[in-house]
C-alpha cells in the first residue's frame, strides 16, 4: 500500500514542484504550510528530504505536545474534579518582550486547561519584594509552578538569582534554582530541567538520531539555555564541548559537532560551511534584524545563517517556529508534572524514614526508652506524609502546627479506615489503651508499611507533675519526645485556660458593673467605643438580634430597649461558669471570690477546675472550623439571668475575642511515635463531664491524609462503656464519621479484677493473685469483657480483642480470654506484646484489624436525638451499663424541664459516671445487672453540644499527694536535659 | 648575575648527570628528591626542562598552602582565643580504602590547627541514623566543615545522594550537595567547590597558563571530580570538552587539548602520543597495579601513562604526589573558609533586607499600618544577623526563640553600644516609651544600617483585651506582626504562670499535708518514690543539707531528724506565694481557698495577681543562665514558718519542676520592626513590685549580636525616676552591664500637665489647653524634664532628650523644651517623629545618640549594697524623687529587722511607688520637694534578689472596664484574620 502512495506521490511531487518551491521559502520560516491536501504534504516533506536539511518543526511538534498535556488534564478532571495545574508567573516591571512571552504562556495555558497567573510587580520593587511574593506563592497549595520573568525590570539593585533562588525547588518549573541546576549537572534526572533545553532534546529525539557517543557541541554557556543544554547531552552520553564568546577555532570544533546547540544571541553567525554535513542544528537563537522588505522593518533570524547551514545540516530547526514554541510547551509539561507530583504524592503510600527500634530486655523505663531514640525533623516528617510546606508550622524541631487549609486541598481524597480504641472496665492502674494505640499504628505504619496517623489526646499538666504521670504510651510503644508531649507542647491548653479564664472575669466584672450603675450609665459606657464614638459593636448587634430589637443606632435606643439591651441580669448564685488552671490544685474546689473591698461586698462562692475540663476544650475538641468554633463557644451558658434565662458567652461579648485566643490552638499538633510514624496530638477534654476524645479536625485530617488504604487509629478515654458510646454517640453525631473496627483492649490482671480478685489500688503493691495463674478468675472476669464486646456491637461495629500481654500472664489464662471473647462475638482476639516489641509485637493486632476493617458493618447510633432527656439517658443505662431502669428525683426532673424548655432537650447526653464499674458504683466489677441508676443532676454544655448527667460525685480538680511527681523532676544546667519525667 | 649562575650550573649540570638521571625516577613517583644543596637542585630542575614535562609537584605545593591556612589561624587565634576551624568527617562502615584517607585528613589538620573530629556508624546504618547524623552536625556551632566519606559501607539500603543533601550547603566543605553544585554549574562562584577540581585549578595555575580560550579536555563526568571540573574550567573560559567512556575518537579529542584532565579511573589508559606536544596533562587518577619488583607486589599508578606522556606534555602531575595531596589540602582550606565565614559574618555588619514603608498622611490606625506590612520570614532575619540555624527554633513563620548557646559561640565579640529609653514622669496616656524604642532602632538599623536591635518587654494579655490594649510601639514604629507580639507569642508568660500556680498549689498542699498527717507517716510518704523506694530526691537532699543532717538513707534518720525534715510548719496566715491569671480579672483580688469538704476546713484568705507580678517574671528576666535559673527558684521565699522562718521553694522541692516549666521561657523571641530590623521580645516584669524591665539575656545576646559597632536599644518601664532607677541600681548590677546613654522620652503634652495644666485622664477627652500654644505651661512643666536629666546623670550616663512631636504641638513649645533640657545638662535635646515616619522621622535622634556614645561616662550605681536597708530607701527617695526623707513606722521597722535578720539587707530595693509624680502622691506634678516618703510595707523577691518597699496601694491586679477591648475583638472565620486589637 505504501508502494502505491509513494508512486502516486512521485508524480504528484512532479506537478506540484511549483508550488513546493514556492511554499520552500514559508516552510523554512516555520510557519505551517497550508497544503490542499496532506498527500500533498506528504510529497512536500518527501521532497525536502531530498533536497536539503530536513526541518525540525518545533511549532507542530509543540502543538502535540499541548495536546497531549490536555488530554491527560481533561482525563484526570474527569476523575478528580478539582485537579487544576497552576503556573503563577511573576514579572518585575514591564518590559515589552517579557509581556509579549508571558502572554504566549498564559494563551499556551488556557488553550489545554492550565491555570496561568500572571503577577506584575512595579518597576521599583525591591529584591525583598520579590523574594516575599515569589515565598508567598511557593506555600500556596493552589500553585504547582512558580516562574519568575527575567530580566528584573526594577530601579532598585536587586540580586535576580537570590529572587530565582528563592523558589521552591519543588515549583521551579523553570529549573533555574542552584538544587534544580546542581541535580542536572552531577546527573541526577529528579529535578526540574530549563524548558527550552528540555524542548531541544525533544527535537533531537525527532531526528531519531542516538546520543550515545556522538560528538555535540554547545555555542553558549548561559544558566537558562547553554550551561543546562550540555548537562541534557552529558547525560545522554554524548561527547560535549561547550564553547562560547572566548572559544578559539570555532568553525573547527563546530565541524566536529554531530549535533549543534547554538544560543549565543548572534544573529546568523554560525555559517553553513561551518558544519558536518548531516548534522543535526539545533539553533535557539532569535534575534530581529532590519528588512526592509518587512512591513514591520525587520525580521527574526536565529544565530544560524540558515539558508546556507541547510544546505549542509540533516536536521535543522526553523527560526521562528522551531525551539521557541517548544519552550512553551515544555513549560506546560514541566507545569503539569509538577501537579502530577502533587496530586501523586497525595495518592501513593508513603514512604517514611523508619526509626529502628533497639529492643532490649527487660525492658527499661519509658523516658530511657525514649531518651534514646533520636526522633526525626518534624517538617520532614510532615513532608513524608504529603503535607505541602504551607500546611505546617514548625514549632522548633519536634512538633508542629497543621493549617486546617490541608482539608480543602485534599477534600475529594477518599477516607481511610477509621480504628477506635477502647477498652473493658479498667483497674485503676490502667490497660493500656494509649500505648495500644501508638504500638498498632507503629505495627500498621512501620511494620505493615501502610499509611496510618494515630490521633491522640493532648495530656493535662496536672498529672504530669502530680500521681499519674505523663501520658505518651509506654514501653517501645510511645510518642516522643515525651517531655515536650507532656509539658507545654504549642501551648493549647495555656489557650483553653486563657479563654477560659477571660471569659470568667468578663462575666463577673458585667455583673459587677450592672451591680454599680444605673441603666443610662451602663448603656453610655457600654455603647461608647476608644474612639468615643457611639457605636454597637457586632457582638452587640447579634444581642440585639436576639432581643428583636431593630434599631442600630444607640443613640435611638427607646430607654426600655437600653435597659433590655444593657441588662444581663445575672443572677450571681448562678453564674455556671468556672475558672481553670491546668494544674492539680485541691484548695481551689470550693472558694470565695470578690472579697476584696474594690468588689463593693459582690463575693461569691465558686470553684476553679483543672483546664481540661473547660468546656473550651470540649468546644475545640468537636469544632470543625473556624466558623464552627465561634458558633459554639458564643452558645456557651455561662450564668442564669434572675428571671431563669440561660446567659451566653456571646451575652458577654466574648466570642469573637476567645476565638482569637483559641485560633492556632483549633489546628492539630503533629508529633512521631518512637518509630517515626505521624501522630496528631490534639485536645484533651475530660472523659466524664465530657467525651473524652481527641478532636474531630485531627480525625478528619488525618483520615484523608492516610488515604483509601491507610488508618487513623484513635482512643476514646476511660472503658467502652463510657469513652466508646460518647465517641459513637457524640463525636460521631458532629463529625460525620463512624468507625470501622473498635478494639477492646483487656488485661488478665483487669479480667482477674472482674473475676473477684483483690482491690488493685494505685501505689499499693499488687496481691499475688494477679502475678499467678488463676483460671477461675479469668473466666468469671471475662463477664465484663463479653459485656463490653456486646455494647459494641450494638453500634455496629466489628471488634478486635487485644489483650496486651504481661510478663506474668500464662499462656492458659491468655487463651480463656481470647475464647470468651471469639464466643461472645469478637470478630477475633489477639495477644499483643507492643509494649516490649513496637510494631514487631504488635504484628498480629495490625493484622487483625487489617481483616476486621474490611468486614461488613453498619453503624448506628445507639438513639435518636429526637428521644426525650430521659430516654435518652434510660436507653444508655439499659442498654450499655445494664441497669434496670434510672431514678430520677423531682428535683432533677425539674431541671430537665428547665432544659427542655430552653431548647436544649434535642442534644445528645454525655454520662458523667465512674469509669471503675459499668455501674455507677465503682466497687461492683464484673458485668452487674439489675442496679438502678441514681441522676443527681444535669447539666448543659449548650457550647460544645451535650448535656452531662452527674450520675455520681465527680471530682474536676485532682489533688496532688504528699510526694508528687514534681519532687523528682529537674533538669541539667548545662544541657537542659530534662530528668523524672515518667 | 644569574647568567654567571647559569654558566656555573652548566658545568655542574654535565658533572651532576648521573646523579639526575638516578633521581629521575624517584622524581617521576613525586617524591620529594633531597639534593646535597640548593644548586644541584636548580640544575637539576633545568634539566628536567629540557629533557621532558615540567613536574607539577602537588606535594610540595600542598605544603605550601597549608602552611599558609596554618599562619592564618595561628594568627586570628592570637586575637580570638577561640577561634578554631572544625570539620567533622562522618563514615559509614570501615572501609579500609576510606579508613586511610580519613587518616591523611586528620593528620593534616593536626598539623595546622584544624579539628577534625571523625564520627563512625556501623555497618549496619540506615539512611535515616546518617542523615541524623549530619543534621545533628548541621547545626552544631562548633563544626564548620561536615563530609560525608564515600562509599557509604553498610548492609541497609542507603541513598547517599540524599545523605550528602543532608549536609548544609554552608558546611558542605565537599561541594558535593545540590546546591553547591548547582552554583558552579551555573557559573556562580560563591559556594563550596568539591576539593580535588579545585586542587587541580591550583596546579593549572601553577603553569603559568591562561585558560581563557585555550582547548581543556575533561575525561571523565563524575559528581567529585569530572563534573565540577568541567565547571570550573568553563567559568575560567577555556572550551572544555567532557569525555567518558562513551566517547568515540577519545584519542583525537585528546590531542587536541591544551589542558587535560583525567579522572576516569583506568591505569596508564592514556597514552602520550595521544597529547598535544606542551600540554598541562593532570592526572586524578590512582589506580594500584600489580608490580613484583616491589615488597607490597603493587605500585600505584594514574590514569595516564605517565612515561610516555611526559615525552610529550609541557607540564604533567606525578602520581602519587600529584593531584591527592592538592585535595586535602584543599579540604583544610575549604574547612578554614567555612570558620572564616562564620567568624567574618560575626564581626561584618549586617546586609538586611529592610521592609519599606509607606508613608501615609494622616497617619493610618496602628492596625492598619501594621496589617499592610507584609513581614520577612523569621528564619531569614535569623541568618541576616548572624544567628546560626542551631540557635534559632522558629515557631510559625513570625517568631523565633534563641538558644542560650549563642552566648558561648560569640562570647569574645566586643559588646555594642548600649542606649536605655526613659521618660520623664508621664501622663496617663503614656508619652511613647516603646514608639521611641521601636523607632530609634528603626533609625539606627533601617536608616543608618548600623547592627541595631530593640530589646523590649512580652505585653501582659490582661491590657490586650482590657484597657490599655497592645504595646508593640504606634505608627510607623511599631514590632509586626502585632497580633503575634500581643497574643501568646511562644507562650513564655503562660510558662510563668503554669509554674507559679504549680508553686501555689505545692504550698498549700504541702501544708495540708502536714496538718493531716503524723510526723511519720508523712516523713514515710515524702521519701517513698514511685517504684515504691525509699529515697531522697535532690530537691530533699538539699533540704538535709540546709539541716545539717549528714544521713542520706532515709531508713537511718532519727525521729527528731524525720520531724525536722518532714514539717515546714508553714503558717497559713503567712503564705505570701499567690496564684496568678495572665488576666485582668479584678474578683480575684482577695478570696478565701480551701472551702471544699475535701479540705477539712484549712481555708485560708488569698489574693491572685495577674502573671506579669509574679515573682518568677522578675526571676526570669534577672537569669543569666538555666544554672541561675534554677538558683533564683529555688530561693524564692514562699511563706513563713510558724517559727518566723522563711520557706523557699526548693524546700517545696518545686525547684527542678518549676525550672523543667521555664526552660523554653528562657530563650528571648526575635520579632522584627515594621521595617525589617531585629527585636527581641523578653519578659515583661511589672514595674512597681518588680524593676520593669526586658530581660538581662535578650541584652546580653543582643550587644554581642550587634557587635562594637552596634546598638541595643531597650527600655525601662515608667517614668526615670522608677524604671531608670531600677535599670541602673538592679538590672544592671545583675548583668554586669551598664548603659551608654540615656534617651528621656518628653511631649509638650506631658510638659503642660506638669506646668499646672488640668488633669489628664484616661478615655476622657483633653483639654483645649493641650492642643493650643502655651509657652508658659511648657516652661514651668520642665522642672520635671530638668530633675529627671539630673537623675540620668547621677548614675553618670549621658542623656539625649527626644521630644516626641505631637501634630499640635508648635515650634516655639518645643523650643523651649530643647532649650531647658540642654541648660539642665542634658548632652542634646531633639525633636523626633519617628511615630509619623518610622526610620526617616527618627533620623535625628539616631545621630544624636550615635554622638552620645561616644562621650566619656563614668557609670556608678546610686547605692552600695551593704548600705542598710533603711539608708538604701532613704537615698533612692532625696537624691531620686527629692523627697525631704523617709518615714518609717514602728511596724516597718520590726519588718527591716527581720528582713536583716533573714539575711536579705544586702539586696538592692526596688521601689513600689506610683509612676505619675516623683513623689510618692500621684496628685504632685513637676518636680515636688520637701516631702517626706512614707513606708508602709517591705517585701522580699529573694529568689528575683530584691526588696520592695511599698510606697502607697499598689494594685497587682488590673480590672475590666464596662465596656472592656475584647468586645471589640473577633476574627474573620474564612480567613482567620483578626480585627479589633490595637
Amino acid at each position: 500500500k505504501d508502494l502505491r502512495i509513494y508512486r502516486a506521490l512521485s508524480f504528484v511531487s512532479i506537478v506540484g514542484s511549483v508550488y513546493v518551491l514556492f511554499n520552500m521559502y514559508r516552510l523554512a520560516m516555520g510557519e505551517r504550510v497550508l497544503l490542499p491536501n496532506s498527500k500533498l504534504h506528504y510529497a512536500l516533506k518527501l521532497h525536502v528530504l531530498c533536497m536539503s536539511a530536513q526541518l525540525l518543526r518545533g511549532k507542530e511538534i509543540a502543538a502535540g505536545i499541548r495536546e497531549g498535556i490536555k488530554r491527560t488534564i481533561d482525563e484526570l478532571r474527569s476523575k478528580h474534579p478539582s485537579f487544576r495545574p497552576h503556573l503563577t508567573i511573576v514579572q518585575v516591571g514591564n518590559e515589552q518582550d517579557s509581556n509579549v512571552y508571558i502572554n504566549m504562556k498564559k494563551k499556551a495555558g488556557a488553550e489545554i486547561g492550565i491555570e496561568v497567573q500572571h503577577v506584575k510587580l512595579g518597576n521599583t520593587a525591591t529584591e525583598h519584594e520579590v523574594v516575599t511574593e515569589l515565598t508567598a506563592l511557593n506555600t500556596d497549595p493552589g500553585v504547582h509552578g512558580v516562574i519568575l520573568q527575567l530580566p528584573l525590570a526594577t530601579s532598585e539593585k536587586i540580586d535576580a538569582d537570590n529572587c530565582t533562588n528563592s523558589i521552591s525547588p519543588l515549583k521551579d518549573v523553570d529549573g533555574l534554582t542552584d538544587d534544580n541546576a546542581g541535580k542536572l549537572s552531577r546527573g541526577v534526572m529528579t529535578g526540574f530541567t530549563p524548558c527550552t533545553p528540555r524542548g531541544v532534546m525533544h527535537l533531537i529525539k525527532e531526528t531519531g538520531i542516538n546520543l550515545s557517543g556522538k560528538t555535540a557541541v554547545v555555542l553558549g554557556r548561559s544558566k537558562i539555555v547553554g550551561a543546562p543544554m550540555r548537562d541534557l547531552l552529558i547525560a545522554h552520553d554524548a561527547t560535549v564541548t561547550t564553547c562560547h564568546s572566548r572559544t578559539q577555532n570555532l568553525p573547527q570544533i563546530v565541524s566536529a559537532a554531530d549535533v549543534l546547540v547554538v544560543a549565543i544571541r548572534k544573529p546568523q553567525m554560525v555559517k553553513g560551511d561551518w558544519l558536518k554535513p548531516g548534522s543535526v542544528v539545533i539553533d535557539c537563537g532569535i534575534n530581529s534584524i532590519p528588512d526592509s522588505s518587512k512591513k514591520s522593518g525587520y525580521r527574526l533570524v536565529g544565530d544560524v545563517d540558515f539558508d546556507s547551514a541547510r544546505e549542509t545540516a540533516g536536521h535543522i530547526t526553523p527560526v521562528p517556529g522551531g525551539v521557541g514554541p517548544m519552550t512553551v510547551a515544555m513549560l506546560m509539561q514541566a507545569t503539569l508534572d509538577a501537579a502530577l507530583r502533587c496530586q501523586g504524592a497525595s495518592l501513593a503510600s508513603w514512604s517514611l524514614r523508619l526509626l529502628p527500634l533497639n529492643l532490649q530486655k527487660p525492658v527499661p523505663s519509658d523516658l530511657d526508652i525514649a531518651k534514646h531514640q533520636r526522633a526525626k525533623g518534624i517538617e520532614l516528617l510532615a513532608a513524608e506524609i504529603g503535607l505541602l510546606p504551607s500546611e505546617v508550622e514548625a514549632y522548633g524541631r519536634d512538633k508542629a502546627k497543621i493549617s486546617l487549609s490541608v482539608l480543602d486541598r485534599i477534600k475529594e481524597r477518599p477516607n481511610g479506615s477509621y480504628v477506635l480504641i477502647t477498652a473493658i472496665t479498667p483497674t485503676p492502674l490502667g490497660e493500656g489503651k494509649s500505648t495500644t494505640t501508638i504500638g498498632l499504628s507503629q505495627a500498621l505504619g512501620a511494620g505493615m508499611r501502610r499509611n496510618c496517623i494515630a490521633c491522640i489526646r493532648q495530656p493535662s499538666q496536672g498529672p504530669t507533675f502530680g500521681i499519674k504521670g505523663g501520658a505518651a504510651g509506654g514501653g517501645y510503644s510511645q510518642v516522643i519526645p515525651m517531655e515536650t508531649f507532656n509539658l507545654h507542647l504549642t501551648g493549647d491548653i495555656h489557650a483553653v485556660t486563657a479563654a477560659n479564664n477571660l471569659l470568667a472575669a468578663a462575666v463577673d466584672v458585667r455583673y459587677f458593673h450592672e451591680s454599680t450603675q444605673s441603666d443610662e450609665a451602663l448603656f453610655e459606657r457600654l455603647t461608647t467605643d476608644k474612639q468615643n464614638a457611639k457605636r454597637f459593636s457586632d457582638s452587640q448587634v447579634r444581642r440585639l438580634v436576639r432581643l428583636g430589637i431593630e434599631e442600630r443606632d444607640p443613640l435611638l435606643l427607646t430607654p426600655e430597649e437600653k435597659r433590655k439591651f444593657s441588662r444581663l441580669d445575672i443572677d450571681k448564685d448562678r453564674i455556671i461558669w468556672h475558672r481553670v488552671v491546668d494544674i492539680s490544685d485541691r484548695f481551689l474546689r470550693q472558694m470565695t471570690v470578690g472579697e476584696s473591698p474594690t468588689e463593693k461586698g459582690h463575693t461569691r462562692q465558686t470553684q476553679m477546675d483543672i483546664s481540661v475540663a473547660s468546656e473550651i476544650m470540649a468546644v475545640l475538641s468537636l469544632s470543625k472550623n473556624l466558623s464552627d468554633l465561634k458558633d459554639k463557644l458564643g452558645r456557651m451558658v455561662v450564668a442564669y439571668s434572675t428571671a431563669g434565662q440561660p446567659v451566653t458567652a456571646d451575652d458577654i461579648g466574648m466570642r469573637g475575642a476567645m476565638a482569637v485566643l483559641l485560633k492556632d490552638a483549633l489546628n492539630p499538633n503533629l508529633m512521631q511515635t518512637m518509630e517515626g510514624t505521624p501522630v496528631l496530638v490534639h485536645c484533651g477534654p475530660f472523659a466524664n463531664i465530657a467525651h473524652g476524645n481527641s478532636s474531630v479536625l485531627a480525625d478528619l485530617i488525618a483520615l484523608k491524609l492516610v488515604g483509601e488504604q491507610g488508618f487513623v487509629v484513635t482512643e476514646a478515654g476511660f472503658g467502652a462503656d463510657i469513652g466508646m458510646e460518647k465517641f459513637c454517640d457524640i463525636k460521631c453525631r458532629y463529625s460525620g464519621l463512624s468507625p470501622d473496627c473498635v478494639v477492646m483492649v483487656a488485661s488478665v490482671r483487669a479480667l482477674k479484677m472482674h473475676g473477684g480478685g483483690p482491690a488493685v489500688i494505685s501505689g499499693k503493691p499488687l496481691d499475688s493473685v494477679y502475678k499467678e495463674e488463676n483460671l477461675p478468675l479469668v473466666e468469671t472476669g471475662c463477664s465484663n469483657l463479653c459485656k463490653q464486646i456486646e455494647n459494641a456491637k450494638l453500634f455496629g461495629i466489628p471488634v478486635v480483642v487485644c489483650i496486651n500481654r504481661f510478663s506474668t500472664d500464662t499462656d492458659a489464662e491468655l487463651e480463656i480470654a481470647r475464647d470468651q471473647a471469639i464466643k461472645a462475638g469478637a470478630f477475633t482476639a489477639v495477644v499483643s506484646n507492643h509494649w516490649a516489641e513496637g510494631s514487631k509485637g504488635g504484628k498480629d493486632l495490625a493484622e487483625a484489624v487489617m481483616q476486621a476493617v474490611q468486614q461488613p458493618r453498619s453503624f448506628k447510633f445507639l438513639y435518636p436525638l429526637e428521644m426525650s432527656i430521659k430516654d435518652k439517658i434510660r436507653m444508655i443505662a439499659t442498654k450499655i451499663y445494664g441497669a434496670a431502669d434510672i431514678e430520677v428525683s423531682p428535683e432533677v426532673q425539674s431541671i430537665i424541664d428547665g432544659l427542655t424548655r430552653d431548647g436544649m432537650d434535642k442534644l445528645p447526653v454525655c454520662m458523667a459516671k465512674t469509669h471503675l464499674s459499668l455501674s455507677h458504683d465503682p466497687s461492683l466489677k464484673g458485668a452487674p445487672c439489675g442496679f438502678v441508676v441514681p441522676i443527681r443532676d444535669i447539666r448543659p454544655s449548650a457550647g460544645a453540644g451535650f448535656l452531662f448527667p452527674l450520675l455520681g460525685p465527680i471530682m474536676t480538680m485532682p489533688g496532688l499527694p504528699t510526694r508528687p511527681a514534681f519532687i523528682d523532676i529537674d533538669l541539667d544546667s548545662e544541657t537542659g536535659e530534662i530528668f523524672g519525667l515518667f
